[in-house]
């Protein structure tokens, strides 16, 4: 996206070192809040309230909610009292909650005794849900009808009250908060007669979510059904707010991100690369790291006792590379499509046998072919190529034998972790590359061993 | 998703068994069309058509397209002309292409012959595009209005076809097919006089895609700006559809799928995993096991090279595991998270000093930390605890310094890789930890041995 911006990052920059600030305002109103908040972040610190304070107030507000905390931050700082109240009630409920999640102790105070005493309400209805829930990334602003309140009634309210809310699409039919079913602005533009109920038209079979259900699968929902927004129900079935597709995105992009860097060993992070430091990549990466290594000290032990048989038989030692990776690339292989497909619904733990048979078949297949290959490369290049007459036609079939064994080791384990991982209630992502090939490495190693030791060492 | 749906599949078995019809349909409509979808396709093959006959026209449409291939097939194959007729021409027309470009020719004919000739054009237009284009997944169904015609003549127009549109939220004003500005329904209920023009409320800063742009940008640009639909337009500049926010969400879906399956060293696949026979995952992850394989012939040449030096020093041996697998783990989390900023738009090729330092940083931290506590752990557990006397301080020493050394190497190659794969136009996705640690294996060993050289072997 960073070429887009940079050209009119350059202009708005000159512009504003040139003072030309009616010219700016006449092009920072053509702009879309998103852009507006990646060029603020590009200019220099001080810069920034100058610029924001050449917004009309809907856009300043829209841009507001774009921008990154640090700015955020800065922003409120040189706020006075009521600039921050105007930005501040102009924002929408669950952007305000977010904000109040981000900024320290002093400036959340500040805000919320400038936030109206409704819209403080509802931040802190929004702030007693647990991280991650869709209590805490719902909105409170939703259009509600009354059941018998007539299409033509339905609109004269959504005109009236309609401005505040984050979508007026999808209107939700309630009777003392009950959610009774939903209506859109498309059926109710589309109905015969002005005079018809809203309850005639409403699709009375709601699907909702819970106030506690897992953020990532109210964004699942969303995608699956396709709707502009769900609606939130609270323990008693009272609604109490709705998740919009574009918070629904965020969540799809942020879980994702999150399940990557586990697969990857990383602790996820919610900040972006460039705003990260070393100390914070250091933090994330080094425990996964340190327990990886130590854990290879099995494997190391493994070797310490075939030492003597390894002396006698130097050749061998040099095909554990090649043993260790293809165990760990075909392991990485399994677990990572488990992962992917655990995450998007399509697994469950009762599929386990089905998986399992899928992948031995897979594991022969693949460890054939490759048995193959690798008895062809050790004849051919090892052998005859390199000259390295130390390695026999048995020394070739031990290697090419631990190679079909492994791989179906590598498929079994790198299919079952993650699915026992999301049976007793652990992230699957974890399950992935660079565990499983800690212990696929070990095994593949006892294996190679065992083999050898049974034909070659007597 | 599945644990919802095994309850009501089993009733609606039940309920086929016993022949109670009425009582099905009426089950079957409180349903929604992704979950109707999703029992089809647990039922028997033979039961599909006649519970597909019970759904009214709109509601089987819809469950139509949410079908697999398979079962669209199969369908297909039994529906009369008549029925054909009015279940494709109740298909939204992106629906209507994806159906075309799966099914076999001879049902694709049939297909063709009973489409209305409006959408048989609409069809042809959109297959024409490349496949992952913007053209190939934009329908041509959206509602344009003349800058002219006041809110009341526009929300009339709505009212008159919409029903056919997949979205009416959005409005695009155009002139000779020119895109001139947007319109919401909610700033058309909003607008304070049913008189005013269009195009006095229209936002004239349209943001559009081009036909043939990348499937996985327009899913990027609508989850940026928040938007229901993005206008395509064709290199005339002329408005030819609409992605949807749906079609988008899907895509980021299919687009996440790959890039991981690519960073496992796996050909993408579009099968869901369950669908896919042991020969299908075979042939998509046969060929990087094959390559990275062979390529592991050099790391094995390394260890021949040293061969006559591990002889007299076979200790050495013992620590290869741990350094090959925190090299190929250091060097997977720089990779990976590389991989995942560049395809979210953080990073650019631009970044790439600001990007290096930050990870020479990071690998000084990480290498040296892991440096003291491998360290510890060869003096205390490998030397004291299980009693090795071969090792030496010397030997720790030389382990912990390539580990430093390695680390850093690998951070430095997974960081690198990526972006200049980025730069020369090859996907970044391909090199995460397989291929890095193909990479990383080699110069690890290198530098072990050229340490262990200088300091052990005289």
């Amino acid at each position: 996206m960073a070429e887009h911006t940079v050209p009119v990052y350059k202009t708005i920059r000159a512009l504003l070192e040139g003072k030309k600030y009616q010219t700016l305002k006449d092009v920072l109103v053509t702009m879309n809040p998103s852009d507006l908040a990646a060029v603020f972040e590009e200019l220099d610190e001080d810069r920034i309230p100058l610029l924001f304070r050449l917004l009309p107030k809907e856009l300043a507000a829209e841009t507001f909610a774009e921008l990154e905390p640090e700015a955020q931050e800065l922003l409120i700082r040189g706020f006075s009292d009521s600039e921050l109240r105007e930005i501040i009630n102009e924002l929408y409920v669950d952007d305000a909650a977010d904000l109040v999640e981000e900024m320290p102790a002093n400036v959340v105070k500040r805000i919320l005794a400038q936030a109206d005493p409704q819209l403080r309400t509802e931040i802190n209805q929004i702030l007693r849900y647990p991280e991650n829930s869709a209590g805490s990334i719902m909105t409170t602003e939703y259009v509600s009808l009354r059941p018998a309140m007539t299409v033509g009634e339905a609109i004269t309210r959504i005109r009236r009250t309609g401005v505040d809310k984050e979508t007026i699409y999808t209107c939700y039919v309630t009777e003392g908060r009950r959610l009774l079913g939903t209506v859109s602005v498309k059926d109710m533009l589309l109905a015969d007669n002005d005079e018809t109920p809203v309850q005639d038209i409403m699709d009375p079979h709601v699907i909702s979510v819970g106030t506690m259900t897992d953020q990532e699968e109210v964004a699942q929902m969303l995608s699956k059904y396709n709707f502009l927004a769900l609606p939130v129900v609270d323990t008693d079935g009272l609604m109490v707010g709705i998740i919009t597709f574009d918070d629904a995105m965020d969540v799809m992009e942020e879980e994702v991100t999150e399940d990557i860097e586990k697969m990857a060993a990383i602790l996820p992070s919610e900040k972006p690369y460039l705003r990260s430091n070393a100390w914070d990549l250091f933090r994330h990466r080094i425990p996964w790291l340190a327990l990886l290594m130590v854990s290879a000290t099995f494997t190391g032990m493994i070797i310490t006792g075939f030492e003597s048989a390894l002396a006698a038989q130097v050749v061998l030692t040099a095909f554990i590379p090649m043993l260790m990776d293809t165990g760990g690339n075909s392991g990485s292989q399994a677990s990572v499509t488990i992962i992917r497909a655990l995450s998007l619904g399509e697994l469950e733990f009762a599929d386990l046998p089905r998986v399992i048979w899928k992948e031995v078949q897979t594991a022969f297949l693949c460890g054939l072919a490759l048995a193959a290959l690798c008895f062809l490369k050790i004849m051919l290049v090892d052998r005859l190529l390199l000259g390295n007459t130390d390695i026999t036609v048995l020394t070739a079939f031990v290697v090419c034998f631990t190679m079909t064994v492994t791989v179906l080791i590598a498929k079994l384990v790198g299919c079952t972790l993650p699915m026992a991982a999301k049976k007793v209630g652990f992230d699957p992502a974890v399950m992935a590359s660079p565990f499983i090939t800690t212990i696929v490495d070990a095994l593949s190693l006892l294996v190679y061993f065992g083999i050898a030791s049974a034909l070659l060492f007597h």
